[in-house]
């Protein structure tokens, strides 16, 4: 008893020197958040991939990982390994890619200049997810500074094209299945709550994203031949009108026949969850959510939805004042959020006979790309050592999601490895919009969270 | 009788000396043409609006007339006036003022950069209208530079608004109405048709431009947010399929109650009418007409249909690849084409009344802009001067059309001046499209119809 609580001393004091080294570094640890936020890594436009997969690599070839990078058909993936001769193997999933940072002019600050103001760190990836990747990072670093052994193995997987739907990540893990192979692993993103409160989710949603193109015209005409002439816009519009329903359902048969209800653990779980509705109405300046959804209903939307949204319209003339155009072409960018059990190969299938059977043969689905969801039982072992841990550092409980309803090609690591999602993120983050940012504050404490689940780790 | 027809050969070698001078100076027309077109004066931009206007007035001046640059709550008002003793007086209506010319990279040569292909001569404006207004300089310049007495008086109107539906020109014409009387107008565009032959319109359509705004969120989502938060695009894409049927047909109720039929001397003249419809099928690339239409039942949506058509819709990402974001607004503008008796003024307030009435609260009217149609009878004398003029230069009958489908601040001159509309332009010259150009051929006829038709007014 005497020596059992002696151990747990000396535990302690080793912690409380990996944990003193992360107080102690914390303007450092930030300031490779803003090294790596300098790049514009936007993968939809293929820029800076190479420069930016180059200064990944280093920050943790600096770490001494035995790090490679792989390179695929689109941008390299960089993986890192540590055997620490652990019993147990930690994986940490992230991307160095980020959104478009369109519109520019709404950025208080440049995108790709991030900088300090009142706590926060503002610029593109600060929280999508080149923030997250820096604290785990500085989480490893911080054992090996201070000589502490590091009571896992550790691996990182981190890819340039999550942003874009990961369209090459399905080759790379064919070809390195032991390599994914890990007993638990941390996915890229996480946040805190309206009311600051952290979030583990375990499961993604699916995505279905899908470019649709009508064109009528070989050139765009004036418009006092639209008497006369076929308007591509208003071909457009019906097509996306045929897609759902103004209540936000999905019109396209059977898009919903392979949705399941959530579990019986499933509702238990988010029985407990408080979505903080007020304060979500309030950030987005909104008086009532979609269809005035509200409680549990609310919460079957949030978690167990799918969706049809518009993502972007482009057609005809968009400056200042008027332009009398009728134009030849228009399209839409459309993401379908999908649940678990959903397929996106076959519901790209059954939007192209939807689209055929209601008389939109001209609408062209130009292209698409999409990936099925995926979830961690919300009962595994490992869930409960994120909790241990941050209950340590936050003092409070985390909130456990089934799953989030943003996406990512969490299903290629499903058979692998169980997979929980938290991060440096808050509910004010802004993630894909304007003016993104994270709370100084959250990025380090979670470093310090991260350290402390290695730490838990070893007890599971 | 052998007076008489030494009287005509008089006249004849008079004339004679007026054509050759424009056969003599074609080149130096031309260059005009390319000066003025130069100015990107796209009004809805309010770029090189003084400086254009400079020009005009110099071009006006140099051929001694008595000009006058008036100042308006917009673009300057530029008149020229001269005086010949005349019994009849001819006014010449145009604009120096061009549609914006996205998208640019559509264009072959830079829009503002006005070069000669093939015959014709490409830029922003030639045929729209700063080539016309070129041909009527030109065609009064004959007259002063043989010392041919001119046998009308002469006056312009040349503002710079017309491309933005002419705000401030119903303020110009309140204060200058006796400066506006004439015994007959030209209008500022014409062309001839896909067969080559030339074309009159003897009225213009009304017009009604709106930009609708939806904004649902106070800034752009994640789009995982779909699934509970309001979607700006959908509400837009929802309200614009309320303003039309599919077939094109308006839905906002009595839209069509001021709508009056074709009268029988305007059928007589359509029923005369070749609207060459496969070319303009070819030219467009399309294999039918809207809803099918054809023959009379075309000929009767040409001339006397209202249109709703879409020139614009901008929301969300619109660049490459994919971006998923649920867009906070979203807008499109729209331009209705009215008929004689049709009231911008009740339009709008119907619009407005629909979009409340079918729950579409939410979308914003954010501005309009808008006139009347208008209409010379078919069988004014004016008529018969320009039939007569055309036969001369061009050896074949112009169409007479009772209106063109476009718009334009006709009707304010409707009550001082009987207007026909003729140009320049031919059908390939893509007004307010990429590559918009004219036929050196028929800038070079156009200025010889001009003074042919100053000719034949003293005998009407």
């Amino acid at each position: 008893m005497i020596l059992g609580t002696y151990v747990l001393y000396i535990l302690c004091l080793i912690m409380e020197s990996v944990m003193n080294y992360l107080d102690d570094h914390l303007n450092t640890a930030i300031e490779d958040v803003i090294r790596l936020c300098r790049y514009a890594t936007v993968a939809a436009k293929e820029q800076d991939i190479v420069e930016t997969a180059d200064v990944v690599k280093g920050m943790l070839d600096e770490l001494g990982l035995e790090t490679t990078l792989h390179e695929t058909s689109g941008a390299p993936v960089i993986t890192a390994w540590m055997d620490n001769g652990a019993d147990r193997t930690l994986l940490f999933y992230d991307h160095y890619d980020v959104q478009p940072a369109e519109p520019f002019d709404l950025w208080d600050s440049p995108p790709f200049e991030p900088e300090i103001r009142d706590g926060r760190i503002y610029g593109r990836g600060t929280c999508d997810n080149k923030g997250d990747f820096v604290s785990r990072v500085w989480a490893v670093k911080a054992f090996l500074k201070t000589n502490t052994d590091i009571p896992v193995n550790i691996k990182f997987i981190v890819e340039g094209e999550e942003e874009i739907g990961s369209p090459n990540l399905h080759e790379f893990i064919e070809k390195n299945k032991e390599f994914v192979k890990a007993d638990a692993g941390i996915w890229e993103f996480g946040a805190s709550d309206a009311n600051g409160i952290q979030e583990a989710w375990l499961g993604l949603k699916g995505l279905l994203y899908v470019q649709l193109e009508v064109e009528k015209l070989s050139h765009d005409a004036h418009s006092s031949y639209a008497c006369i002439l076929p308007s591509a816009p208003y071909r457009l519009v019906d097509a996306l009108m045929s897609l759902r329903r103004p209540d936000g359902n999905i019109s396209i048969d059977g898009f919903y026949e392979d949705v399941q209800p959530l579990s019986e653990k499933d509702e238990e779980a988010i029985s407990k969850i408080d979505l903080s509705e007020e304060k979500i109405k309030d950030f987005y300046g909104i008086f009532e959510f979609v269809n005035g959804l509200s409680g549990s209903q609310l919460k079957q939307a949030f978690y167990n939805a799918p969706t049809c949204n518009i993502c972007g319209i482009t057609t005809g003339y968009q400056e200042e004042g008027s332009k009398t155009v009728l134009p030849a072409k228009a399209s839409a960018k459309i993401d379908f959020r999908l649940v678990v059990n959903q397929d996106p190969d076959d519901l790209i299938r059954k939007l192209r006979a939807h689209l055929d059977e209601f008389g939109f043969k001209d609408v062209e689905i130009a292209w698409s790309e999409g990936y099925p969801a995926a979830r961690t039982p919300v009962d595994h072992p490992f869930v409960e050592v994120v909790q241990k841990a941050n209950r340590e550092i936050y003092g409070h409980d985390i909130t456990i999601h089934p799953t989030n309803p943003g996406s990512g090609p969490l299903y290629l690591f499903d058979e692998y490895v169980p997979m929980v999602s938290i991060g440096v993120a808050d509910f004010y983050s802004r993630a894909h919009a304007p003016n993104e940012s994270i709370l100084v504050e959250n990025f380090h404490l979670g470093m310090k969270r991260m350290a402390a689940i290695m730490n838990e780790m070893k007890d599971w």
